[in-house]
């Protein structure tokens, strides 16, 4: 595949990672997963992020869930997440995902990064360690506890000429990617592409803010996709209808560490994977939860039919 | 007024604290606030929380505030805040308030506490400090960073025959208020009260998991009011719409810091206050929030005609 | 008294509050301690440190703390700890304590603080609110959780005509003290006292490094003072052969949390105050590490007699 | 070689990892490192520990690392830190490890445990990841930032039949060992073995309060080996007096994050490994750091001869 460019933007679905229910693997899904992304138009996914419990696989695992999806894609760009506690294991799966054929890698700050030297160190020799490979530069205080300013980010964005993209997901953040937009209008930070995360929770105005798309695990991506179309048409009332429609359930798959298991709950209920294990340690869903999300999902119908899941949905309601 | 008991139930705002803006506290607005929480139709008020700036207010300026509201409030009991670094401080401020009439006062963890024991000998010592003042403990890890098992919640509360209500913010939270419920059913933990905080965006769901009521700070407490009686009449799709309508801008107002700018906002544009200002360090809302927040509003307004503020806001926005 | 200025040079001794057993404070053992410092040779103490318990105080309390020190101190400077939750509390104390006479006081940071930009943000409004009262930065990582790098202390110190002094007690923190001094050689950073904290653990190699003395709570002030001293005479050698006799129970008062009982321990074995209480919530002093205590002192005695404090003992061992 | 027992004591150095100058790993200088080790006397060595750089390593390589290490001992054991993100990877390792002969494992918590609950509960998914391997609890709280109460200890180690040792490295943590051994006086708690870490820089009292040994990296691993056997042959002066020589140098190593670089300059000049190179992200020592720890060892040559290093040390300082 072509690699990734500062120039990216529309959606890349988060993909969580599909296990059988005792925790190993399920490479079907895996490939039913990136067809699904691929039919509902997604440009991208991005594979092994907090959602893909990538520090629950051990090093052979995430070579072979990231090729896997890499080789299943066609049109669709696969950035991988490298994070890793060192630069000896984040350099051997950036390589091994670039020679199968990814289009980039993302990064994030290990917790115990504090002042900005630290986390502009971090980041160089970061990209010392994966060479010259395009890397998407993640930037999620809630979850990681590293906090980057504006400035922060535009350093380490220019020290690297590979980094071309921002994951944009601080809470709140509409602030921030007005300032780096306007970093850009000044002429002191390089053209990037910012797609946002948080879950979409703000996708509404982070594209009227300047976001280039979305990237994040919202388990209907269609959503993600046609609010990004339809505010770049300008179509401002009609995305946030849309949105609007869908945000109470973006807000419930939104809980931290609780999230994830709706997401694998909703996507099992679309059909898409066989089953929604996590591995341990993980969190499971309760039944009082399930009939939530049914009923949140029966409410975003009405106003969007793809949110229909009743014929599959009879047993689990 | 009366205290306190395990059986309040209803709404309770949590009242920011208004300045004047140069930073001197706003009398006036603190009696047209508290008459704006009355005529709404709210069950209490909580003052000098998070929301309210209370670490910014030195020891005279906080009696000076808690007082001020509790002589207003009629038929409202108010709740004071009176979380402190030291018990010496927290008893000083409980006493002036009981003494000028406050229903009770809310306790929030200091950030260091970390071990199970850690946080129950804290509170005990809380209790022994306040003596037998009816008292609301807070749990926000979000905000306050210490974590709290159900466990922990049922020893602490069975340890202080005074604590009477949870303010319940835990964010993913649904799970904990029916583990909570549970204990109650199987005998474990006394009756107590729980209200629900974390700006509301839960709030339809938590109705149903067995809350008491709202306590929190989303500045059309109207809403609370109404969702929490929908709910406790059984109607729970109409509890739902009226929700949904608002749940753009309680997410809006959701933010983390930024939150509080957008509520002072929203109060002053509905002629509540006088000013927005926050006393330093404090967040600013800038021009393109102030217009999102205005859009949120008029979008709410096509349901909830209480959040057509076109007329007054000639001169805020 | 005569204010802080960036010449200080010495050893200002940490105070310790004094309380009766029942958690009062104890006025007279206040005056004790400062003639106590006085007599064996202290340039100033601090009070309302971390060590002095100053957050269990409430706010009229704490004014009447730094009051009795002041008014008690005759040729010593007296440094009043004003760190607080918000700036109206910390203006006020530093405000009484100033007009009584303290010759400064002391600023830490709150725990939140994470990026530059916030640390040097928060410092430049608490000047703001202290207005030119001369003033002591403290950077204590290990208990404070706010990181500093040499170029943040540079920009605050720059930022602020009355910062004057740095209490320098990062660990590791040799480095840190090269590197400041190397920015006053480079014309980038004013003149500025160093004065040493970290219960003096490294104060043999600090002063080597370039500070101006010591500021701590070693309950041995005379340790200090000589070690100064020494290393600015040029007596190197003596000065860490008598440092390092004092080591054992340096480091054994160096234990976070349980150090203060220790301390409190010593000086009430030495006759200075008459209880070792402290408000709760505090640590106590078991058998076993009093046994511990008194051993280390029996082995510091055969060093320096000034250790030995066998006759008082004989009751409290 | 015999798998590790509750019965365990004595001396386990905890390894560093030997890389050269580039980078890559050393091999022969681990084959040195494990022979000196022995020559000296240690019962065991641990490997892949926090001051094992582990990881900076990538898989392969941990395996790499500990199994040389592994097959190098020949009377000692050897335990391998097998601390991992995620539960496959610590299986991976320990597996191999205990393949290759290794005596058992160590394991220390992620850092965002918080309750008791999920302290707990994660040990008991690390003991079923790996079986029943003989594993060692490492608490250190300074470093790893997770805080366990003695009963939580308890709790783990009465549900984890293969937990057979505390490495013990809270500070202050004397209390912590009288209260354990109390648990077990008592009968609630199994025989477990107890080894000391946090650089030994309690060591001379931690033996008292009934620790069975030492378990930490200091550079000169004689003077733990001595102080722990003239503890338990009640020679207590002459443990304090030895132990005493050493710690100011003790004290030096034992500065976080730059401690390793001492250490490494230590068993470099020592002649013990042929490069003293971390990798990154790692800490430098400076000339001005050299020559402290240069003056040190002279200081505690004049009581231990073994830390002349004069003869060995001309082309190394």
């Amino acid at each position: 595949m072509t690699k990734l460019t500062a120039q990216a933007a529309g959606t890349f679905a988060i993909a969580p990672t599909p296990f059988h229910d005792d925790g190993r693997i399920d490479e079907k899904s895996i490939d039913r997963l990136t067809d699904f992304y691929a039919e509902v138009g997604c440009d991208g996914v991005t594979v092994l992020g907090i959602l893909g419990e990538a520090p629950k696989l051990d090093a052979a695992e995430a070579e072979q869930v990231a090729i896997r999806f890499v080789k299943r894609a066609k049109n669709m760009q696969i950035i991988v997440g490298v994070s890793a506690p060192g630069f000896a294991t984040m350099r051997s799966l950036a390589k091994a995902s670039m020679d199968a054929g990814a289009a980039g890698v993302m990064i994030a700050p290990p917790p115990h990064l504090r002042t900005d030297d630290q986390i502009t160190t971090y980041f160089k020799q970061a990209q010392e360690a994966i060479g010259d490979i395009p890397w998407v530069l993640q930037d999620y205080p809630l979850t990681l506890n590293v906090v980057f300013t504006p400035a922060v980010i535009r350093k380490i964005v220019m020290d690297s000429p590979s980094c071309v993209m921002l994951k944009h997901e601080d809470w709140p953040g509409l602030e921030k990617i007005s300032t780096l937009r306007g970093f850009q209008k000044d002429g002191s930070l390089k053209p990037m592409s910012i797609l946002v995360g948080n879950g979409g929770l703000f996708l509404d105005f982070e594209m009227e803010r300047g976001a280039d798309g979305a990237m994040t695990g919202y388990a209907f991506p269609e959503l993600l996709i046609d609010v990004v179309k339809l505010q770049k048409a300008g179509k401002r009332d009609a995305a946030h209808d849309l949105f609007d429609a869908h945000l109470p359930l973006i807000r419930y798959e939104q809980q931290p560490g609780a999230g994830l298991a709706v997401r694998k709950y909703v996507l099992q209920k679309r059909g898409v994977t066989a089953s929604s294990a996590q591995r341990k340690p993980g969190a499971t869903i309760t039944a009082a939860a399930k009939a939530e999300v049914d009923y949140l999902l029966s409410r975003v119908a009405r106003v969007d039919r793809r949110a229909n899941l009743q014929p599959q949905s009879s047993a689990a309601g």
